[in-house]
């Protein structure tokens, strides 16, 4: 039963990881080429894709070739203007599908709302792109599986962008625990809670699907089925809002909920819109357990833990949008070398399907 | 969103509670009398009565005046002779109704596995005698209700002895939360994990009534009703067992379950006897959150969290017995003043409903 003490940080610190782009665990693990880069196209021009576009920028293997907004005259040129792209690299949602003429795109980064993910994934697969698609998916099961018929079809490899799974310190933890280093896993527990201020798509159900699950709970979710290595087969959860001045009429608030593996591993997990709280998950195993907090955020992230061998722990010093960078150099290897991405497809298909069964478990409306 | 930074801990330690015993917290909240102390017998001897004794001498309120014991020979002369007693005041649980005819004896501590705390709960009533009982009250809340009606028809004070109530640095902490520090709380996490080495009578259901949820679950579902101020309303849960050697073959050996409050407040905790994991309670507000862990082990505990006025923190440097101390002296203080205690039976039969309900929503049996 670990604690942090400030011995236990003081060996944080002595641990960091190298936060040097190159060489890292990541790359060396995907041995990436750097011969050309892979040009993307940015759907929609939010926070997101602001934070990929930037990433795109920090490494040889991927470049912005082409922007799609609804706004060209303002956003587009601006965005153009900083990315050096000449004003045909400039799209509508209308005019979309002409990227298909455009040979520097070869691929697009989705970071629209939730509702728009499948339209424009298969577009993108009809106009013969590849595909980085923001999580959660879609906002159905339904829609995933169309999205992945699509891709397959045009031959297109489509990547969901769980920028988690290439964190370098993630990974490190991942390879810790196949190790055996905390024994048989158990059980999680997990996290993302945050006080959303202001009013977006996200609380739209018709764009985003659902609350707080969709956009903050999917992640201790995807985090435990990562490590558990299976699908969940047993679902419980309870859904409140309890800020009622109307922001929250058609998505829940807050969540929490168990999930079961086939093993009988348990975990428990929340996210919440309207209360302080972390970004976390717990890892217990019958040798140890691991701690990662901050775990969700776009950087800062630590983890403590106690193993087999004594304890372990690191603080990542990467800075956001690091995670992005190395996500978007495992899909360009995957472009590269035909290969499937770590986070097809169907892993934000299985997302989606464990969102489902939470949300009907919950007795809370699906989209 | 706090994690604990190496300068919290520096701030931890500049603010750790005083764990003298006088004057404390709990003492000048209660304005405890110290003219007599009142007479504890302890109902069985194991591991918990041994502590609840070690604290007795701990206070000027209550000394140990008697010993109930299936071992008369061996321990109850060892813990007689340790606590200067007569042999006349080693009973057995045969003998136990004659605690009536000893004027030294007006309390019974029952330290007893679950199953036996309504029968001895009911008969020191009915000899006369006040009771402090362990967690979990009961095995069922029938067993509750009919202990809490002995003790109203004797006219004895009933108090159910969740030490965690009566921590300085809880106490500490449910202020600071009563003052809207975290403004209002939204949600609740918890558990309360580890490995439990042997096989004990916590493992049969007939005498626990049920596994880890009856014994260390109920930590953090009772720490959440707490803050709560109110009763849960809605349920899930789910229970596993992994570790099929049959030490589990009666009981449970993990659970995460969800409650529920009117207000809708939702809570998620869990407990296992099979893996390593905190004891930890987090309270998610809309201005702040608090962190308590260890938050129920018997000392060692710490806290930490942001408020509306800044970081907050201590660690309680009491040392195991400090809570049973603390404890006691609000149960004497009851007794002496006529005073329902805080903890009193309605508290513990409110957690046997919530656990009835737990189960009832995994599915599982119920005793």
């Amino acid at each position: 039963m670990t604690s942090l003490s400030r011995r236990t940080f003081a060996q944080l610190s002595a641990l960091t990881l190298a936060a040097s782009r190159v060489p890292s665990f990541a790359q060396s693990a995907t041995a990436l080429p750097t011969a050309k880069p892979v040009g993307f196209a940015a759907v929609g021009l939010g926070v997101i894709s602001d934070i990929f576009m930037r990433a795109c920028v920090q490494t040889p293997s991927v470049k912005v070739a082409g922007l799609v907004t609804g706004h060209p005259a303002d956003k587009g040129s601006r965005y153009a203007a900083q990315y050096g792209l000449p004003a045909t690299s400039v799209y509508t949602y209308e005019t979309f599908d002409r990227i298909r003429d455009n040979p520097d795109i070869e691929a697009v980064y989705i970071g629209l709302p939730n509702s728009m993910h499948a339209e424009f994934t298969i577009r993108a697969a009809q106009a013969g792109k590849h595909v980085l698609c923001e999580k959660p998916m879609a906002i159905s099961s339904a829609e995933c599986r169309r999205m992945i018929d699509a891709c397959k079809q045009a031959n297109v490899r489509l990547m969901i962008a769980y920028r988690v799974h290439y964190d370098p310190m993630w990974q490190q933890i991942r390879t810790l625990d196949r190790s055996g280093a905390i024994g048989q896993i158990r059980g999680f527990q997990g996290g993302f809670y945050g006080i959303k201020e202001g009013v977006d798509w996200r609380l739209d159900r018709k764009l985003s699907g659902g609350g707080s699950l969709m956009d903050l709970g999917i992640y201790p979710l995807n985090a435990a089925r990562w490590f558990a290595g299976e699908e969940p087969v047993g679902y419980t959860a309870q859904v409140t809002t309890m800020d009622h001045s109307g922001k929250f009429s058609s998505v829940e608030e807050a969540i929490e909920f168990t999930v079961k593996f086939p093993s009988g591993m348990l975990a428990s997990a929340g996210s919440s819109y309207g209360e302080h709280g972390p970004s976390f998950l717990n890892v217990y195993g019958t040798q140890g357990e691991l701690r990662i907090e901050p775990a969700f955020g776009y950087d800062g992230l630590k983890y403590s833990g106690t193993t087999t061998t004594g304890p372990v722990g690191a603080s990542n010093t990467g800075r956001n949008p690091y995670e992005f960078v190395y996500e978007a150099d495992h899909f360009a290897h995957c472009v590269r070398n035909n290969r499937t991405p770590d986070t097809a497809g169907e892993e934000g298909l299985a997302d989606l399907l464990a969102m489902e069964a939470i949300y009907r478990a919950a007795g809370a409306p699906i989209a």
